[in-house]
């Protein structure tokens, strides 16, 4: 792949916002040798990532809603401790750089959705500016490909209708005019449309609807996702399949999650909640068994900030039903657990594109609440499948 | 295996204490449709354990120091909530059955160790006087084999000594009459002396020299161990390859661990301690980075009883190095966390035996902090080449 | 007041309940000296409980809806681990006395309420014949005293009425057949009526109507309550006072409360749940500040029986605005946690009627985590008042 | 006391420590209104603290041994996240004017101590030094007077000499040239011969002897200490009374501190930490009972900087005997939550003096693990008893 000599464009769907500013900020200071990869998987020394693209070789690009530049989010992520002192200063090129590259994009509402300026659009001519937007950052940085990576606000889960279910039933609605798609899974078709490769960071619908797995599959393009691993569900990837293991039976799992900023304060709405708590909670389902008792809450405590904080008890049985338990406090920087996912996932999906893979891409379950493309949910078996696929790419190259 | 008809015989050194005491009482209540598999590894749904001798089928005798009968340490037991009201009385039988097993055993001491009756003996004679007794045992109740298991206190890191390196020289001190083997160890060598599989269950020396190595090979014998995983341990081994696959950077792991019973009471003093706390760093520097800070501790707490509490702290960098934390706190019974695990190490190491395999079960290592015979210390893959072991006995049967 | 030589009758609102069924067995194990004072405030050494009803002589009785025996709940709570083993035994003669004194009691409903056997009736009739079975139990065992305490499942916060407001419209709504009063409520009618002291264990609305609280006094009788502190609100009462000493600026109070058994599966109910999290939140607003954030969870988790875990997290601000944090595990016992309170609660309510005081009081605040007839709600100047309050009731014996 | 006009001074032992440092640019930071009184227990609303020195007259010089400026200090503690971005730049000029007024100190050893510049002086000629250090501070800038506060590393239990046991002896042995007095001490008996209050803010022996307490009345000087709360402990020490109060029998109490920075790796030395944990148990056994099992452990985990991390588990009974437990987690800023009690013992030490009190001050034992001159031990008794003092001192001004 570095035989081709092009970088790869990162092309991220909510680019102002916590996540994707601390991807930038990050890629920037490890290309500036002002920080180290702790927290890229990819790049921890062991992994065969090197037939993967360079991080150095990574460009940014993206659509917001907002205008306010890159570099004052990166300064309240900097006063909110996500950054050490000091660090944004040498890098105020690299931020004004990226801020270059974000066009304004497409929000959903009640009724008709608005494009750039606050236009009302159909969704069809949405997906076609968006895509424009996206094969502009390729062609004129002379891009080898484009990863879109979807990182904006969590939507409520949508409700399923014929136009989901085939391409030929979608693209008749939208030539109809009509608006028929979540935003995230509008998105998902610029993507698609645009030739490009596509990751569901979060847990909204994004991809998954069998109309765009159809057009993925017909462009010959890999996607993954959804709902990034970064804190309760990365330990109970981790832990419930030693519980299994040990046949020890657990009775009950709770969790309580608190969160600051941004994240805390999209996720107590009840439909975005409801798309968590369903993510949140098919993985112990799945890897212990559905009648384990438990709520999962998620409260938003603006005082948090960036930082948020997961308790979950774990109540089983051991030897001759001896009742026990098991608690773990999470306490992590919500946007520093994510962002170098982000940089993980555009080169392994870029690599996959190279590759040729098309359609969903089970490996990268690694990352992902709820993986599109496998059943497995264990941390370790993940991770195995995971570096199976690194090594192997390779030979597609 | 089954074949044979004959039932596997289970020799616990250390046969009334509490783990050992469980493990009968938990094995008959199981027979008796009393209880269920919960915590025994190789009974779960699923697991590939059909070739291994059934657990009804399983006899248990062994050596012990003290002389009440096990039915008073089995009430002990049941007062301090390790098994549900009411168990105990329709097990009467069985318990007589396996107390009418136990023999007095071997201790060491400064000078020269005691053997039944508290007669002064030579290490020779006392392993001579073992090995009979087990060696009665297996014939008088006409077993297929039998399996030794070293469930008593912990020992102090024994001091090496040129006698401990070969076969030959060890042989040739113990007919000179020297005392050269801490207890755990001429346990293992009257057990290998009788034709017999070994399992050091705790953090003794037991089988680990070379010279009964050697010996376990000659007789084509196996053994497995050391210092079972219940707790602090277990969760370390399935989150420490969590951290390390997520390149998440572990700066301090630090353990606190509150023991009541004899357990604690026997950990605390400084020998046993250095053993127990040897054992359980290895594992962290191994799967981890032998630079992670942090100490462990072992605290008698007496009025915990049989119950164990553990609380471990890690500190983590994330991505641009920002600080994160994890801790959990593991709340269980200790005596009902290892009784399991000493039922599926009989069954597995009887059908290792059946099956001819010699020298350290390296894929037994999922139930130890220490084991023998292999490098992997992460719970997850251990857990995978156990299933593979298991599966593959089959084929030797 | 051992003058009178007279006994002191209390009479359980929910009589075959968790806690009721565990305050009659701790008080017949006290007395037959199986059982350890452990828990009981009034009777801790050096508290000033000297002029109080002796414990033995206080004698049980109360309403309930439920037929079953009480043995058989007891045996459910033993099962449960709420007794240690084989103290039931003895204590069969005491058990089956306090049986005997078991009534049904009055169930609200949609349409018109229903007394013993199921048959419909008015309030009013309601409320005479409760008030009956009180006299008569009082009359028949020659008691000096009888003090009702509800510990009856929690309700939802009550609808306020005109009726409630005060003591005359009350009886007439009541005389005129309607059904205006939460059943907490007629108890407390039927309590006051029969002459008796009244205290509200749970946060059901009981005495706290002003309607009530006329009658009270015009009858001279005293009450108090309401919902009492065995837990999450216990340690919030010790810690927020400290946080407030120490000038440290608790930004968010977060907690999970896990509970089994009837209380959690009653307290999810959306109504119950309201006057629970309300109670609960209350003091943290009081004792620090109402612009607090954090949210108050009450779980159903059943296969934790009768015991329940509470987990906090509190995010504060030190010097310079420096974020930390602070969380605690709570894991109790519900019913050992509230049974000895109810002891405590009708020795100081009977003595305080045998003084003659009448209204709310408030020195019993100490209990409650919504306390009648004081503002203060930090737990070491609680205890402060309750001494005094004890220490002084001798004056008017 | 305001009517003097005059400042009063703060004279700290170990002045370019973390906690002086923190102390010093949080007095400057909220003079210039860049920080607010969070953590200032006597500036709180409500505190009857306005016959104390203003905040804003504090002026702050003090020994130490190293000779880095202060500033570098503070940019260190800056980069471990102790202060929010920013803050220092403004306060250049007032870390700059305390730099000045720092002096060379004496440090011990294990023969002839060390005064400035490394000469070896005997601790007569050392203490005469060091008044004269601080005296010259309190006639050169015209203070009303001058508080030493000891901030230095914590040493090891001082062995018990018969020197002293009275100050006679004490001069005695001095001017015949012995050093008898561990460094602490020797600030102690320097301050006091400088007519000079005296807090000691660590567990070291400081005042604590006969001879120097003799030497404080004589002079008609007050001294407070030992070893201030601020994690840990202070949260024991609103806990245990409530247990107490509660009547819920502690059986065990165990901690864990894991501690970063300069704190750290002193409190692990066996000295030191002897003298820290010394001081920890002590509060424990008082408030509740000298049988209470558990040890606390002090853990140094450089990686955590200036931040500790406190886990304490209670094992309790509660009623029947019913096995209890509950642990919490307290993580802190070291000299964040240290520094405003350094600022508070100035202020109330300083009234305390002009109000012409002299010996041990008992009613600061709030700020203290240890406490002189009370045996009061629960948090909210301490904080009435502040409270009361501060409302009084005014009677004498």
């Amino acid at each position: 792949m570095q035989r081709t000599g092009r970088r790869t464009g990162v092309w991220l769907v909510g680019a102002r916002g916590a996540v994707a500013t601390t991807a930038v900020v990050g890629a920037a200071a490890i290309r500036a040798g002002l920080a180290e990869l702790t927290g890229c998987v990819t790049a921890c020394e062991g992994f065969p990532g090197d037939r993967l693209p360079a991080l150095d070789d990574l460009v940014f690009g993206g659509h917001d809603l907002h205008g306010f530049p890159l570099t004052d989010r990166a300064e309240e992520l900097a006063a909110g401790r996500v950054f050490p002192a000091g660090l944004l200063e040498p890098l105020e090129k690299d931020l004004a750089a990226a801020d270059q590259e974000i066009r304004e994009g497409y929000v959903g509402g009640e009724g008709r959705g608005r494009g750039p300026g606050g236009a009302a659009v159909s969704q069809e001519e949405a997906a076609r500016a968006l895509a424009a937007d996206i094969v502009d950052f390729r062609e004129r940085l002379e891009l080898a490909r484009v990863v879109v990576i979807h990182v904006a606000s969590t939507e409520a889960p949508v409700r399923p209708r014929p136009e989901h279910e085939n391409l030929a039933a979608l693209e008749k609605a939208l030539s109809a005019g009509a608006d028929v798609l979540p935003p995230s899974s509008l998105y998902a078709y610029a993507a698609f449309s645009a030739g490009c490769p596509y990751v569901d960071f979060t847990p909204s619908t994004g991809a998954r609807l069998p109309a765009l797995d159809e057009l993925a599959r017909q462009r010959g393009l890999p996607y993954a996702g959804r709902d990034a691993k970064t804190g309760e569900t990365l330990m109970q990837s981790a832990l419930a399949p030693m519980f299994a293991a040990r046949a020890l039976r657990v009775r009950a799992w709770s969790g309580t999650n608190l969160l600051g900023g941004g994240d805390g304060a999209t996720l107590v709405a009840p439909g975005p909640a409801a798309s968590k708590t369903m993510s949140k909670r098919r993985g112990l389902g799945h890897l212990l068994d559905d009648r384990v008792e438990g709520t999962v809450h998620i409260d938003c405590v603006p005082s948090l900030g960036e930082w948020k904080t997961a308790w979950d008890h774990v109540a089983f049985e051991g030897f001759l039903g001896v009742p026990m338990s098991m608690q773990f406090t999470w306490q992590g920087c919500d946007s520093a657990l994510a962002a170098p996912l982000v940089l993980d996932l555009a080169r392994l999906t870029a690599a996959a594109h190279a590759a040729g893979l098309a359609g969903p891409l089970g490996a990268l379950g690694f990352f992902f609440k709820d993986p599109a493309g496998t059943d497995e949910l264990g941390q370790a078996a993940q991770y195995q499948a995971l570096r199976s696929f690194a090594a192997a790419l390779g030979g597609h190259a």
